[in-house]
């Protein structure tokens, strides 16, 4: 299935700024960055329930948030795209 | 249609924090803010359009980006969550 994962990390604190990491670090293998907190993802129902373990280990509910939409079959290539067409590389600095 | 709205955008100069408040202004006409830069969007066709042409006057082709990906008809409900749940309320400081 076809997935975009968004998230907000609050970064006021060292932690929250190690969270960041981490969570774009998960969630580049699980899939494409198309933003700095927006990824792409395909993949099967087993692997979102890791994935959305691997997420739940991470973050702070009470500061951080994660959202994980289902996308229609065609979502990745219909999608409307304004600005910086290329994702972003994912080894840059991850804090925003 | 259902659309799940995300942005990013440079805020590295005055500039550019002038044009991360201005697409969150013009994405709380459209829809229902998330994350700080996700919106989930109900609208027609031409409202769309209207909306796409808001975003291409706002932002710094070479600098920001805006994603609308199509979601299907139950993606907002579908949705799985982590973290904090509420939306953030709309007035407050736009600034990541």
């Amino acid at each position: 299935m076809q997935l975009l994962l968004t998230y907000d990390v609050a970064t006021t604190t060292p932690e929250g700024r190690r969270r960041l990491r981490q969570m774009a670090k998960l969630c580049e293998g699980y899939g494409h960055r198309v933003q700095k907190s927006v990824f792409e993802i395909t993949c099967t129902d087993a692997e979102l329930l890791t994935l959305l373990d691997g997420a739940q280990r991470i973050i702070e509910p009470r500061d951080d948030s994660v959202r994980i939409y289902r996308l229609p079959r065609d979502g990745f290539t219909t999608v409307h795209r304004l600005g910086i067409a290329e994702p972003i590389p994912h080894h840059e600095p991850l804090i925003l």
